[in-house]
């Protein structure tokens, strides 16, 4: 009997052309489903909680499928670490309601930029920005993240994906966190959802702002501009990462 | 006017021949002599502190040469950073006394090895070791590794490289500590030196004491047999990083 699985994976997205599948066949999803017909010997489509650009690392991608399993869900795990190529792992993949739906039932999401002063060290160069000689100031950057939570037309902050002049260009971000580790900057952007590039712009934008070269109250006029311009710059795919997806909690029958 | 130059370097040893040059030319001193020869338009030869093997990492390996350069030492970190391939990052590189010696002046070195439980998330991949279902006992790690500490015949704990027969085994181990953050288990050996994939064997061994395969005070009797027996399976190259070389403060003259 078909059964719908709920599987949740990391990757280290530098080798990939995103999530969402490519005619080339190099993006996550399409190595995914590649390994998932090996495993059960049929063509298989999965649904992702949402699109990570290329470059974009996860630490918890989410994704549904429906297949014929007749082995318990640790043998599955199993096998997809087997089939699953180096950078995809992996963490768990547990059985799902029939009504479960990757993208439809999430209900936020939360994603991570990182971003060094000076130059990353090679076990950390895959996954975080090198700020070079650039130094931001973070209490800048606090305030300046302050305009951006709430529920916004954020055109300003995306890059049109082509023909979705209707689509509604309104989010909402519950919250935007800002630490600084050391040399490491941290920027969390947990919201209900995102634009395309909407979360690299926050970044790159928030990072300008600490570097001084676009002042805090600006970032609420460009907000309100609702129209991307060339002053928000997109901060580069390495150094972002999906740290998790929200959903609510499966009712217990 | 030639110069003595003392550089720090991280790198990422996975897809390196290790730190030796070799006739392939794919060690990381090769790569390091290739971006020297072109940045000095003149062919330099370096002096690591040590031989890390291949797949083995470096946070801060230390080598040495002799240049000429009419910039200051901030000019040629730029220059470094410009010609060094990706996965070797130079650190710092700082003008040295003609009588440093990268090898020679070294007074000891620290390494770590990390192995995690379960299986390595993406991003730490390349630097962790996948325990897998294996469930180590820290205790009984820490019982084993007082055994290893202080000056020994570490014949049992190396691998010959081949005609160095001669050539003593005894090495002086000032200190292994151990420790365990959530899944992640870390194995630091601090010593005047360390023989050909002694740090692995000891890994290795102390994995295999944490998870039932030896028992702590059998170490001790593989110490005293001063003879490599199959008992000893070296922790593959990926958990490994040299993490720091010391050197004794310059006197200021």
């Amino acid at each position: 009997m078909t059964q719908r699985w709920r599987c949740i994976c990391a990757y280290d997205g530098t080798d990939f052309a995103g999530w969402q599948k490519q005619p080339s066949g190099d993006a996550v999803q399409d190595k995914i489903e590649l390994a998932l017909g090996e495993i059960f010997q049929c063509p298989t489509r999965t649904i992702g909680a949402g699109r990570t650009d290329a470059g974009v690392h996860a630490k918890a991608q989410v994704f549904h499928f429906d297949a014929q399993w007749r082995h318990d869900a640790e043998d599955m795990l199993k096998a997809m670490r087997a089939h699953f190529p180096v950078g995809i792992s992996p963490r768990s993949v547990v059985p799902a309601g029939a009504r479960f739906h990757a993208l439809l039932s999430a209900k936020g999401k939360r994603y991570r930029y990182r971003a060094v002063e000076g130059w990353a060290m090679p076990e950390e160069d895959r996954f975080v920005l090198s700020l070079k000689k650039r130094k931001p100031d973070l209490e800048r950057m606090k305030e300046a993240a302050e305009h951006l939570v709430g529920t916004h037309d954020f055109s300003s902050f995306s890059a049109s994906r082509g023909m979705e002049e209707d689509e509604s260009q309104v989010r909402t971000v519950w919250r935007i966190k800002l630490a600084r580790k050391g040399a490491m900057f941290e920027i969390e952007a947990i919201g209900k959802g995102f634009l395309y590039k909407m979360v690299r712009s926050i970044a790159g934008a928030l990072l300008d702002v600490g570097c001084g070269k676009i002042e805090p109250v600006q970032l609420k006029e460009i907000l309100m501009r609702k129209k991307r311009t060339e002053e928000i710059v997109s901060a580069p795919a390495k150094g972002l990462c999906l740290e998790k997806v929200y959903y609510r909690r499966p009712s217990t029958k």
